[in-house]
């Protein structure tokens, strides 16, 4: 199986194609060549992993005339594309945000239906999407059949790219999933620009004996998984057959629905008080006014049913950072 | 105040043309201006009504880069924009269906916005859009809240252009409200590529003494509003007040719920049941096919309580065409 990543340099990117790495193949099927594309060059991964899989990488431009073609000069058998601007950015550049993430990947769905013409070429493509589809006022609960009004630009752009997708897959061009991915929390590394970092920073920052800043209140609720969890759903999704998907392929996820002052009871539980001391109260009213419109409880039933599974506590969600993420300084 | 109607040539854009003509205002605003823009040149209205009026016609094509230009040249202060190739045609030509439905609307969006930026151009844009936008499978009531699944290449460009007009309603580049339109019933005049177009054939053919063919069972449900109705729809949402329309700026709007049993019901109360003879039961798969993902029934409550209102008998809905749309043969 031949399967092309976008955005592979990002931080979802990179424990993905770690992962199909590591397994080799995906519901039994080996994967044999691998193609990593973002803006910039994604790293190529260590060889030790690499010895029974072809992997190229590629520095592209998704906005570029001929990036989809190269994208898919190989016919991949399976296509992530996570490759997109974060909210905040989405937010502050409006031509960029719908240049990448809108017309970037219709680009690449109308290079799919070329192909799917002409050459009966049918991948599976698999979109990262994003709750920020969904936009206040919103029910104590959000079911899978809740309306899409997202409140960003980058909202706009993942539920415009859901509907195309689905028109693609309806039509037989692909075999498409969109999935609605939870905040990922803890993002390891260094602050995004998205606006929910600070979910992760507040956690991150102070494992590390960095300080952090809080700029919302403590009964602020949002709904998370882990990094590890969004690669397992991923990995999932390649595996579900057609049929389980359906003609309704943009699907909420589970997750876990916690409040700051839950995450906060967590870190003190797993880490100790101490890390508490190092987060400083600073409300920030751009960052609540935005924060006052996400969803924070799901019940993501279908996808539930369809085998996804995610963290049942916030005490797992850390404990997946200090296994997977935590630096290990001094060693 | 300056209107722009774009499929301003089509039934509905004649009919608003003609109302706004025959009222002179909106909301007690005078109209001053009307420029009609239709891919075939809109018939020049009869003089009578344009007294006060300086209308101009214009021929033009939306997927054309400079049309978008040409159509807000004067900075209307509202703008209908209905122009769209319907569901049939959509659904046969990929290509154009995007071209025209989405990339066209966008144009029109992308100019407003950069005229709101270098001359605070903000006009209200009232949007029409459809239910096509819901697809199977469907609670027995469609509520407000209900998610949008198209499963029909039209239906799915009015479903992002919905998105796009409420992210640029949100950023206020303009006043934005998408209605999503009931079917239209009885639609005068000749039979379109719309694939609902049986829902008035079977009604205007026997009253018109022609015969028509019924490709459906009787028990088959849908939502319908008259030709007049939609054009009150249109002139009630050009008098609401932006927060009034809020974020959510695209509505459900009132309609009647009915089978094609009453509708035939109704055709023999009110015609006579002579009319029934003229409809031929011929079930066509095809088309069963794409009617059983239509929405049957709404809830339409928000917009209800934004003052909007529809027929509560299709004997009514056949009234309108007898007394505004029936040719007045031999007179």
């Amino acid at each position: 199986m031949k399967v092309l990543i976008t955005g592979a340099a990002g931080m979802i990117g990179a424990k993905l194609t770690e992962r199909l790495l590591n397994d080799g193949q995906i519901a039994g099927v080996p994967i044999t060549h691998m193609l990593l594309a973002d803006v910039v060059s994604p790293a190529q991964p260590t060889s030790s992993l690499t010895s029974s899989v072809e992997v190229k990488t590629l520095a592209i431009d998704l906005t570029d005339a001929v990036a989809a073609t190269q994208l898919l000069a190989q016919e991949p058998d399976l296509i992530y594309h996570l490759a997109a601007i974060v909210s905040g950015e989405a937010e502050a550049d409006f031509d960029k945000g719908y240049r990448i993430n809108l017309d970037g990947t219709r680009s690449l769905l109308d290079t799919i239906r070329d192909k799917h013409i002409t050459n009966d070429y049918t991948p599976r493509l698999i979109f990262a999407s994003s709750i920020a589809v969904y936009g206040a006022p919103f029910p104590e609960v959000i079911d899978d059949n809740f309306q899409q009004t997202p409140l960003t630009s980058y909202g706009t752009q993942k539920a415009i790219c859901e509907l195309l997708l689905a028109d693609c897959n309806r039509r037989g061009f692909l075999q498409g999933i969109s999935l609605r991915l939870p905040t990922i929390c803890i993002r390891p590394g260094q602050p995004n620009k998205a606006a929910s970092g600070f979910f992760s920073n507040i956690l991150r920052e102070p494992i590390n004996g960095i300080s952090a800043v809080l700029p919302v209140q403590d009964t602020v609720r949002h709904w998370f998984a882990s990094p590890r969890t969004a690669i397992d759903f991923l990995i999932h999704a390649a595996t579900l057959a057609p049929e389980q998907v359906g003609l309704r392929c943009a699907m909420n996820l589970p997750g876990l629905s916690a409040t700051v002052a839950e995450q906060l009871e967590s870190l003190a539980r797993v880490v100790g008080t101490d890390a508490l001391k190092l987060i400083t109260r600073k409300p920030d009213d751009a960052i609540n006014a935005i924060v006052a419109n996400w969803p924070e409880t799901f019940n993501a039933k279908r996808a539930i049913a369809l085998g996804f599974t995610a963290e049942r506590s916030f005490d797992d969600i850390i404990k997946v950072y200090l296994e997977d993420d935590k630096p290990n300084v001094g060693s």
